[in-house]
């Protein structure tokens, strides 16, 4: 790592003074700060983050074709709780429709509920579910340090709540909000159907939300009826694009270190932590390599991928335009686990891939983003791991993550500046470094050998 | 370490389900959000910190008296523009009056302004700045990623800025606000006089303030004339106490490992970070233990300091009354540095010590605080150094604490529940260990072998 001595220095020094990931984070979240796949403010986000490319200075910046889907959440989303009598302001529950679902008839569903805390619980119910709204209340676990292994303990009720509950003859999904606040903030999320199985509709309800119901169920238990309301719906599918710039590689440009975030948000709150951060880091990373003059051996290519968050087709539409290439993607790193001070990153390489990442990770002991842990890269790089890729994720302090995901409060005032562009510079030193050693990373296994 | 495997994960797993530390802070904020030396706020501030340490339990607990400053704000805190003419609402700059600042004549004083960014350049000025305000305007560097050494690097214009002003001749001091952030939040703080000087007035202006002020000062050469008006004073001292409680050691409850914080906070804000955090993390690191049944060999002793801010008597009252003992004080820690996520500590121990701590340290890992950095412990428990006490200071994340820091915006709700307990979990580890290991932390060399 020796020709690298002074990298992260001069990023440091460059991105603490005159960053600008903050500032295009500010701009994208005034422009379109909800830009949910297949809106209007996602058309404005790919037009910005092209425009923002250009400006940058960056090389081939071009848009790749994507046919999003297009869920709309419409007007009204109304839980009521009509049994038992509640004091008057107290009997209604907060919720957002889950992504995907569909709504319910004008005049809504009337129920009674049942809580559960896992789908083996639900199973176990019997006939008891049928014709109910079914409670998943099972929390984030507050005790995993590490709150994304808190949220993939609990989140697969959000993404087969509806399914499950269909399957017991049951109407309708209520789930407790991703996070390990106490709060009023429901947050949303995208939720799945499966062919065969009835379509009924899921919602989020807060976490305080669904302490109170749960508590109602105890209380008045085989008593409470519910009536849900919601209109959102979906439309057909939209055209939409990647948004993809380069600074071509001096020596081996048709080698690639691919840096992404994704530019599709939930259509609440301003999608400031998830992922405009990781969208304006990536950005930022390359115009602070450009800026300092840093054109490495090979082609640093900065991808904004669409639909991340209800359908991966932005993902899955990169791997197809680019699958001869996908040999030649030395790494793929992507940043989407919010805007927080970078501690290290997450990486599927193979040990000598690891190894050679993590004496460049080395280098950033300085701003303490030295960790290189085993783990993977995200979503939107996910689908080139079947080619040998090496994913790479960026791996920022996750305490305050899930406070905000997905929910009104992800906005730009919970994103701290200089936290956000000591990520930057996380993402322009690691990748920099990778696109210009003199050897490659060598990449994984080929787990997918077919051409599709 | 084997003896403590296993200790981190069960102080998490208390704290991060159950902890007590945010809960603490939102109480102390709501008794007592202003609890400035002498104030009634901090004898509320007192009075709560006794009644928390009876209830978490804690042994021996008592006032110990400290004679405090007794500074007030007061009312008026005026800075205007009145040449060059300014646009209606724009004649006017946000200050705050720097803690023992004396006050203006009622009328306050009208003068003209000169701009340094060092004393160096002020000596230089020759006469140019007789009968004027001084403007320090050096900016806090943003390029450093540790942000305790850019305050440490521009703090020396708040603390010494008066005296120097008035050795050439000018009649006050305006202070740039001690943060990397654009924002018109002034920020306060101490400042001092120095005996055989004149007794100017001192001000912290906002950054934007003291940009404004400069690009008028540039525009318009020689001819921006200022008011000053402020009613701050000094009364006389003020009994208070430092609150003290205890974990007696099992084996060797003569030997003492403290943990402290002050109590005391500026009149703005409520003194969440600084250091509320502190405070509540110490209260609920001896909490946890106890709660853990967990009772070291030696001695834990909370601290809560009175008077860090404005003069440090709590710290001296502190030393002096426990003098005989402190060789038998193994170590002292302090959280002062806010309530971020722990990163790790920083020791003034010797060689020896700092590897004992180090090893210590390491067991947290999983929380991502293993790091023992050279440094030492913080103002409170810098006199008992001269006596050879190892001291340590919790390092959380930095990034975000010059923000908030003895401003307005030093509230409860910059403060996060989780990354707060996770402190109170760092320090409950160390010290537990410290307190626990048959060998005790070997002391450092006496550098003030007087009793006094």
């Amino acid at each position: 790592m020796a020709p690298f001595a002074g990298l992260v220095e001069e990023l440091v020094r460059a991105s603490l003074t005159d960053g600008q990931a903050y500032e295009k984070l500010a701009l994208l979240c005034r422009v379109a700060p909800h830009r949910l796949s297949g809106s209007q403010g996602a058309d404005r986000a790919v037009e910005w983050a092209r425009e923002t490319m250009i400006r940058d200075g960056l090389e081939n910046v071009r848009l790749e074709p994507v046919l999003v889907p297009c869920w709309e959440r419409g007007d009204t989303a109304q839980l009521e709780i009509l049994e038992p009598p509640m004091p008057s302001g107290e009997g209604e529950l907060r919720i957002l429709a889950l992504g995907g679902s569909v709504g319910t008839p004008g005049e809504g569903i009337v129920a009674g509920v049942v809580e559960v805390t896992s789908f083996e619980e639900l199973a176990n119910l019997g006939g008891a579910a049928r014709g109910k709204l079914v409670l998943f209340n099972r929390p984030m676990d507050p005790a995993l340090v590490n709150t994304f292994a808190a949220y993939g303990g609990s989140v697969g009720q959000r993404g087969q709540g509806a399914i499950e509950a269909a399957r017991v003859g049951a109407v309708g999904a209520l789930v407790r909000s991703m996070t390990t606040l106490r709060d009023d903030s429901p947050h949303t999320g995208a939720m799945h159907y499966e062919e065969g199985v009835d379509k009924v509709p899921s919602v989020a309800v807060s976490t305080l939300g669904a302490e109170k119901l749960s508590g109602l169920l105890r209380d008045h238990p085989g008593r409470v009826r519910m009536r849900l309301r919601l209109d959102c719906r979906t439309l057909p599918d939209r055209p939409s694009a990647n948004v993809v710039g380069e600074i071509r590689g001096r020596e081996k440009p048709e080698e690639i270190v691919l840096i992404g975030g994704h530019l599709d948000a939930w259509d609440v709150g301003e999608g400031a932590h998830d992922d405009g951060s990781g969208c304006c880091q990536v950005l930022e990373a390359a115009r602070l390599l450009l800026a300092s003059g840093l054109r490495p051996r090979r082609t640093l290519r900065v991808v904004l991928f669409l639909n991340e968050e209800n359908g991966l087709r932005g993902a899955q539409a990169y791997y197809e335009t680019h699958l001869e290439e996908l040999p030649l993607h030395v790494m793929a790193l992507e940043s989407d686990r919010g805007g927080f001070t970078p501690r290290g990153f997450t990486t599927d390489g193979n040990p000598r891939a690891a190894a050679m990442l993590a004496a460049a990770s080395s280098l950033l002991s300085s701003i303490g983003c030295s960790d290189m842990l085993p783990g993977s890269g995200g979503a939107d790089v996910s689908p080139l791991r079947r080619k040998g890729v090496v994913t790479v994720g960026l791996y920022p302090d996750c305490q305050r993550y899930f406070d905000v995901h997905h929910s009104e409060n992800d906005i730009l005032a919970a994103v701290n500046e200089r936290e956000l562009e000591l990520g930057a510079v996380a993402i322009a030193a690691l990748a920099y470094v990778v696109a210009d050693l003199p050897e490659r990373l060598p990449p994984n296994e080929v787990t997918d050998g077919e051409s599709r």
